[in-house]
């Protein structure tokens, strides 16, 4: 059996339960998710490089170091639980006992993650409530609601869900994301959720996720801006019954690539919903000197905000582009520059190629969807970003997003 | 006498003509202008670091690397003359040619400089009879019209000009610069071109301008991209009569001063005229561990779109500039962090100061002008940049500068 796409998302693997609910953290919309695997799952976990880090995440990043199992993750929206100091840890903590207490589970097993506004502290009272609400709403179908009450500017849901085939079992990955934006190729303010009935050893686990992470979701773009809050998470709870996976299962690249099927199907659904987005836009570098450079030079043209603005406008301004790739601070040289759009050469040797016309990209840039290649012609290292444009909706959004 | 702010520009000191006029670039706009010197002066420039180099910009770096001296200088608007291979060196030559026949000095001692789109190549014929235009136009009262002809999405020109005593000598600096979109601090989208009618010796002249644009160009930002044009060139034909200046000359902090004076001066009004913007920020960072750090620090917030988007919206959101802090890549440590807005201490320690109120927050970003500190608490070097907010009419600009 092929990978084969699913409908659900963080509920789709066998043993794991999830609700969604409103605690009132925001006036009126769900902003509490919690997710149970039953049995305990094995656990993995790539965390924001943000020096600045919430409270949650480095109750997360000790949890998955000591222990590396988990059977539930609390989240709540509205509120980031960021720059709180003392207080901010110990509110993440009391949220995992408040959820222990009510799943009858160690609170050692309990991950904490939140997303919403920095600096201000958790209001408790409600998170208790909120989490005694959802553990009550628990279900199998609960992954919808989960997936909407982890949404913070998003304007829909995302979820992906995939099948494989592994020993004979039937093997479900699933999962759930939000993000919108402060999206930048190193994370983003995205928080994602993977869930497997897979039986996985507990490093493998953890360099599959890296490896998901790499190809997906720090390959992509919003705004360039990263926040304090970046989680993704992978539960393993083994119900599937497949022999434990390894990187030495002569099946492991199935898994792989189950799970990367969801990591960027997510990562896809969140440049697309990207604040203000109304094109998704797949940026190749390649003929870079080393694979450093390819990123360099895809991450400035996928950050700029000239080229996004271009985009937008649908304005056939590739010297915009050009400009990007000379500041990346990447090895390159202007006469050896090519670029493509959805396959077509414009620009050749570090000008307009003489036979393309500017009607055909102002086409090409019309669409909701569009592919630009960047050909360095200085080596054969390359590298994708995922990225959209920007519209004035975007700074809509942003400039009232606290008050 | 102590440094006093003329009025006028490029042609405040003597010796010096300009005219601007329209060439038909443009469709009607004014978009080429000439400035003169008489008799020729000695030339120092910086450059883009792009490595995608406008022809000009390459004309002028060989020029001056040269000969040192200039007679005059061409600038274009309307067209960048980038990426425009072989073709586009030939066009600068051809260009400095022609003013040099038109005024009878040598072409080499011409300067030519062009912004505006990337990848078309220069209409030369119209060049050739605005060049023709402008040299008939040329007085000491055409600073201001030159101002004009070099303005692309400005909304208005801009000069500063000053005077200072030098060995008893009245001695004026004065210029005028374009920005507004494409503002990164390293130079930016932006051209200025600074004349005196001082002795100045030929590597002090550079040494001096070179320190001038680090405190003023260097730091500002508007979108953070770079482009392939920007250049600043500076002109001192020694008509004060003054004693040659070089750094060992008694009242060359005079000098630098009064250079500094036109530069910054410059530079701010480049910002406030930003595309778009409303607000002019200053953000000083302090308590680094190193001037790097500091810089890191002080660009990551300037350049942070989402920081920008909620200046312009008023909103009392520091939580984006700590998480621009956090990813900037300098050493940092959340607890150490302070932050105060207009001299009032919002964050403590990496929180909320506790009798802060974000109502005064709210008061502070609703003016049109204000400051913040960022204190890193680690160590003693500082930096400081000059930034503005980012609206939707930045959007607008940007999504239809070229169709």
């Amino acid at each position: 059996m092929r990978l084969r796409y699913i409908t659900g998302g963080v509920t789709a693997a066998r043993g794991f339960k999830a609700a969604g609910v409103h605690a009132g953290i925001k006036a009126s919309k769900p902003d509490l998710a919690l997710i149970v695997s039953e049995p305990p799952a094995v656990a993995a976990g790539t965390f924001t490089t943000n020096k600045v880090k919430a409270a949650p995440v480095r109750l997360c990043q000790e949890r998955l170091k000591r222990s590396g199992m988990a059977g539930a993750i609390v989240v709540n929206s509205g509120s980031a639980n960021a720059c709180t100091g003392p207080r901010g840890l110990q509110d993440a903590r009391r949220t995992a006992e408040i959820a222990a207490a009510e799943l009858g589970v160690p609170a050692e097993a309990v991950l904490v993650c939140s997303t919403g506004t920095i600096g201000k502290p958790l209001p408790m009272d409600k998170i208790e409530k909120g989490i005694k609400l959802a553990a009550a709403k628990l279900s199998r179908a609960g992954g919808a609601t989960a997936a909407r009450a982890i949404m913070t500017t998003d304007t829909r849901p995302k979820e992906v869900a995939v099948e494989v085939l592994i020993d004979g079992r039937r093997v479900r990955v699933g999962g759930m994301a939000k993000g919108a934006g402060m999206i930048s190729p190193n994370m983003a303010t995205m928080l994602a959720f993977l869930t497997t009935d897979a039986a996985v050893e507990r490093r493998a686990l953890q360099t599959c996720l890296q490896r998901a992470v790499a190809g997906s979701f720090n390959r992509i773009t919003v705004d360039g801006d990263m926040s304090t809050n970046d989680t993704v998470i992978l539960l393993a709870n083994g119900l599937a019954g497949n022999r434990l996976l390894t990187p030495g299962h002569a099946e492991w690249r199935t898994f792989q690539a189950a799970v990367e099927a969801v990591t960027l199907g997510l990562a896809f659904k969140i440049v697309k919903d990207g604040e203000g987005a109304t094109k998704f836009v797949t940026v190749t570098v390649k003929g870079a000197k080393s694979e450093a450079d390819a990123r360099k030079v895809a991450r400035a043209v996928g950050n700029s905000l000239l080229v996004k603005t271009s985009w937008y406008g649908g304005d056939p301004n590739w010297g915009r582009i050009i400009a990007a790739v000379g500041y990346s601070g990447a090895a390159v040289r202007e006469e050896k520059i090519d670029i493509r759009f959805a396959g077509k050469l414009a620009v050749r040797g570090g000008q307009k190629a003489p036979k393309f016309a500017l009607k055909t990209l102002e086409k090409i840039l019309a669409k909701r969807s569009f592919s630009i290649e960047i050909d360095l012609g200085l080596g054969s290292w390359k590298h994708t970003v995922y990225t959209c444009d920007c519209s004035e909706e975007y700074v809509k959004i942003n400039a009232a997003y606290m008050t």
